[in-house]
């Protein structure tokens, strides 16, 4: 099968890194596609980053739609135009926050959330009611690390990262732990060695979970709030959108 | 004071409908500025219609900024982008949703809200969930009537409309009604002579909570959610925001 | 318009602090009518105060109502009697935590609220629950000042108020702060000047509510919970009601 | 012990009613005191007849406390002031909806509520809400009989009554009944014989808790929320209550 | 009346030092009828204690409804199997934790659990949750004092109990403390001497509401979640189930 | 990998069924090792037969970690003695309820739950409130099918099922239907082909949850509410468990 993996900051080196954790994880038959937008900003930390890189993503998924591939996974831990890109692809969507949340909620009773900047924990919040999680997690923290930094992360930022986990198990009593952030994909296997509890990352959550609709044949509902959009007028430059 | 009121669709007479209704209840004082976006699309029906238009809308946000309003009104019912503008805005920024349901709880026990298409329900009910206000609404109705429709509402629409209104009353209990739709706000009126509970249009009852806010010297917060964005490179069509 | 400003409780000059702050705010064309009760507790924290001081309330409620206000202000901070007088009243009825908490959630993500004694606190939060701002309100807290200290309030109460609201800020993330006592709202300036976020007052938040409401044409609904009182027996000292 | 059973209209009929059930359950050691009060409604059907009884109210529960009776009931499905009364008494006092609303939950699953008028069904759904019954409650319904009515029921009441009792069970899945209305108390019997699942009455609920209290040995906390009522100064037809 | 006092756990002694709280407690009227398992676990502390003590725990039942009795008490803190014995059962059911916590929410506002193991914090959060009292429960504690140790709890234990519970009031303003194991039943008497808030036991609570419902003519309704289990082939261990 | 599917009924047939529907979704390196219990119900419809099958199922999941199994599905829809489970095994133990959910909530906004009797609708209801699903799902149908009657399904029971899938869509809104017992997996297919949206069974589904987890590296936490159990005594036909 062939996977989207669409990173929706335009900062490749992040592409990147989350595809090697993609390919990692994903089965030999599966083909990783990953994909950067050309317009929007270089890293997503806040509502208005959100906005900003939502219609440059939409470009990608009718890209993947033109390539048939049979899972699109939008790897921004906000899990930004999650279902507008529902309303426009026929194949599965997937975010990697709803991912995570997902696979944490199976292995443990009350999971944590560890992420990048304080200002985005309301969001962090606002998905997990959204989703139905927020009783299974028990400890959304920030680490203050901007996503950009993560790229390279020296031993200082890793150290905080590695601190707010702990925390979350010590003070929060978190049993798993989500990390908030597709640019985490890399510290899964080096933060699990060093942490006694089952630690997350939602990009190769979200590979599995495309794997698995695609091999038990399920697709987006198109009955519904799901449902294909309704043809328009559109201008300027979303005039190619018209129809 | 200054309301920059803007429509978030493509299309300018949708917008003079709604200046014409925010006009008619400002204050003397109030200079109503209506904006349109000169990209996306022509209506906001769906979540795809609503990511494409965010990125237009916060440029007209941008503009408002630079010629010093004092409040911005986000009239679409669906709220877009709201978070992301109160971010990039110093003045405060109002949803018409948001301030339909505030003015209907004041004055109502339990409200309903009567909208356009049957795909927006869960949309309007997601918002009554983030806000808060679904404890205080007991139905939400759709009319399937476009969003373009309304600009020239022929009498079978509008008893369409009616009949979804005196369904919600009978029905469901409703004491007042909000209208879903910034392009129903020319049909308060008659629809107010001709029911029983009071009619609740959000675009008015913006451009109040505007002047409210203003009179009490009152901003959005800028110390948590809704600081100032970080700057950052951003590419392609989202250059100019680049910092 | 006329705008009946109803302290609940029996202290004039609380009456006249609060009406000064009304006065200030109001639009010149708004006419406020300051009312005190002649039965009654001289301040209202605890619910007991509260049960004592509805039926008063319910007096003066009439008495505006003989006067033809256009709005009535319920100026105690937990709102008491609010539904009653919206079943007596014809003109909207306006409680000032629900037009603080509206302001609040109109300009802050998570706001907070700091109030007189601790054991008000969970009176608080079954407003926030009832109207249901419960989200958005990320701190309650009490500086254990009683109200009646309010009005000559002494640098020591002053500073333990400001303590409070710093409180909420730092240690709960508030972004807005509302002050929980009609009381307070004479200190709203000098709270904005020395702290860096809104502060917000329910008296003024409630005056620009009933402006609002008034420009708009709208009244409560008489339809449902908010219907005209059955007519029946009242004896004794409320024999006045019986009709 | 001695229980006052509190009727907080002023419908001297509807206390030896519910005295009459009363008695009838309560145990041979236990005095039942009917107490009705000197002042307000003759019966309570809205928020302002609830409001206008609760000081009245509050005379009867002093009055109870200086007969030293170890428990009050307050008889009336609204439980009105049941948190102020609990401020002033030293005894337990209970409301007779939440204790209906215990008893039901203990035998069913999801139970019905069938009560008055319509206009009082969502002050049932608040205490619902606020006891934390609404998950157990599947049915709230009105007979549309007026209080008063039921002090000499006929038989076209009684059906009216019966029929909304069946329609809960078998349109809402009720699977016991709470009766909502002091007044129809002694109605118990007969609905039990008639209908295939328990049916509940507050009153005779609320004294076999008021037992259980006492033997117990618990009383109200008097150290948080239900703590003394402070001294303060009250003046005209509440003089009484200074300190 | 006839109450089957039914301790889930093998521990005879746990038994007998419950028997010994509900006899000190129960009308004189009342023989309690103490029931200990012949199969299971020593003491029930953790899921995997409590899905294995069910089955033995229905057969206890079945021994009950053999004897006639008028009700069944289980006296574990989980609640285990309590759906599964009211279907069974034709007299009420009555778990220790529903009880304790409604004459808790009568008596107090907000309530504390303190229990034993920090592990079945979760499990209690969930019965709070269940049942509707999560929002009357300010606080839960665990003492980490293993179950068996409450049978000859010696001072360091009870000083360990005592401090939590202290600290439950004075860090988490819980107006009332329940005792979260039905081990715990013999130290109410010292507790609340020594502590300012009523200490409540779901023992001594269940046996009052099993007096209340028998006295009140209730029983569990059979008509829907509680009705008959259905009959059908049981084999291995529990063929005598099968009919 | 190895998953052991356990059928907590004692009806081989069904263990048969669903085996077929696991191993035609399993991977060709899965082995699926289907368990029946042999002792307990032929089926499991109600609360009571759930607690009887609970002890034996825990039996399988001992044999199953014995045969070094990597996972361990509960193919049961009331998913029973699940959190047991999970304490007991060290791998990974699903649910057939849970895992169909949240294969729901990934292609729906709304979705339906279908089932077996009516009687067994709270305990769905508990399940997607317990999960976090409760608003996800808008309708939860019975078909009252007893679930023996699946293993042969005839052409009536079958147009039942397709009824009530439709009355979900048409009536309920549901954009995806969750099957609700594991007997109807081999129905699946046929749905699919007939219904004009996804049919989700919980067994396959649970199979590729497992197999994501298993390449994941995922485990269940052992550090809180999952820990392993506490060794101690067990008596009787338990008395293996002792330890």
């Amino acid at each position: 099968m062939k996977i989207q993996l669409i990173n929706p900051n335009t900062s490749a080196d992040m592409t990147n890194t989350m595809a090697i954790s993609a390919r990692a994880t994903a089965l030999p038959s599966t083909q990783i596609i990953p994909s950067t937008p050309e317009h929007g900003p270089k890293s997503i930390e806040c509502a208005f980053d959100e906005a900003i890189a939502s219609a440059a993503l939409l470009d990608l998924i009718e890209q993947g739609k033109q390539q048939n591939v049979d899972a699109h996974i939008i790897a921004c831990f906000g899990d930004p135009a999650l279902d507008a890109a529902r309303e426009l692809a026929d194949a599965p969507v997937i975010g990697i926050a709803e991912a995570a949340f997902q696979m944490a909620s199976l292995i443990s009773y009350r999971f944590g959330v560890v992420t990048t900047l304080s200002r985005t924990l309301p969001a962090s919040e606002h998905l997990l009611l959204k989703y139905g999680h927020q009783t299974h997690c028990c400890s959304v923290r920030a680490t203050d690390i901007p996503v950009l930094a993560l790229e390279n992360i020296d031993n200082q930022a890793y150290q905080l990262l590695k601190t707010e986990c702990l925390a979350a198990i010590e003070q929060d009593g978190a049993e798993a732990i989500v990390l908030g952030c597709a640019g985490m994909s890399n510290l899964v296997n080096q933060l699990s060695k060093e942490l006694p509890i089952p630690i997350i990352d939602g990009v190769t959550a979200a590979v599995k979970l495309a794997e698995s609709l695609h091999q038990l044949g399920l697709q987006t509902s198109k009955t519904g709030q799901y449902g294909k959009r309704i043809s328009k007028p559109f201008i300027g430059r979303y005039a190619h959108w018209a129809s």
